[in-house]
């Protein structure tokens, strides 16, 4: 399979590319690295990378930031960063992709525990996570030509020990083991569907 | 107490006036009707609106309009209706609203079905459902001064028939029944729920 990568410099990035690498062709993409350039939250930039890479199978999303920090801080700009980043980011990927994306090809996102399990200083995260499921397993329903869509949920990653204070409780898991959900996804048969991994 | 009632004057508004009113002083709030006018995507609007009410003991939103169409018709443009609408507009109430709320204030949004079960033509409203009520878990953690916040998510409305046709096999609420919902809610003590009608 052909797979674009968006975010695939990044930890989880990069554990994808392992574990997809080693049976299919990665289009390794960031906002400043890899094979190509793109940036999410402009979606003529989204628009360019589709028309140079063409015709896939596979489009795996591991990008999108959101704004962090404590509530009482935030208003409605900070609460757009990851309206516009992670949530739309992922979402125009697959708007725009999907004019290119080969019969059966199939989106897969990435969102996050705190979809489900708040913390502190969460609430763009919780907000952006869960509105992607729900588009998610909305989307699942209309899109075209035998294309599908999944998420995937991770838990804080134990290659990201600088999250690990907000994440107290909670057990880390390794990006190599967060991978393997991109892999059902991509691999797999199903669609709509949220893997959690954790 | 004195409840702010946004979107008053609804099919679920009305509902929600005639459970609440019974026992509750109620601040009717529309865009273009009810005691007081505002229109909840402009946060100058939401501000000047807080500005008159004064302090207040709970915050009902009944408002907030989405996207409804075919997925294959809808790009970045149809999506951004419900973010600013249903989406922000009800968080806004809330990061607006805390600075005037009584201690102990609750804060009750409207979410819907199509945040857990998907339709055709549906996808705006679950991704925008379904982000409120992952912003509803999340910040009931850090609202301040024993603030509440919950979500209460309808069925199709029995006095809605012009949605029936998107929601065959769903079994329509009573708007009186949803409306129990917001009074658990209210006049209840619990945080970061989602209270499902159906």
């Amino acid at each position: 399979m052909k797979i674009i990568l968006i975010g695939a410099s990044g930890t989880l990035g990069k554990a994808v590319a392992n574990e997809l690498g080693q049976r299919h062709d990665i289009v390794r993409v960031g906002r400043n690295s890899g094979d190509l350039h793109a940036d999410i939250t402009d979606s003529a930039s989204i628009r360019a990378l589709f028309e140079k890479v063409g015709s896939f199978d596979a489009l795996v999303s591991a990008a999108g930031g959101v704004h962090f920090g404590a509530l009482a801080e935030m208003g409605e700009k900070e609460f757009a960063v990851g309206l516009r980043d992670k949530l739309m980011g992922q979402v125009n990927l697959v708007l725009i992709g999907r004019e290119f994306a080969n019969d059966g090809a199939s989106f897969t996102l990435t969102t996050g525990i705190l979809s489900e399990d708040p913390i502190r200083y969460g609430a763009s995260a919780s907000m952006v996570n869960a509105g992607l499921e729900g588009f998610v397993r909305s989307a699942a329903l209309e899109l075209p030509r035998g294309m599908r869509i999944n998420a995937v949920s991770p838990n804080v990653l134990v290659e990201s020990p600088d999250y690990a204070p907000y994440f107290r409780g909670f057990k880390p898991v390794p990006a190599a083991d967060a991978a393997l959900g991109y892999a059902r996804s991509v691999e797999g048969a199903q669609t709509g569907q949220v893997y959690r991994i954790w």
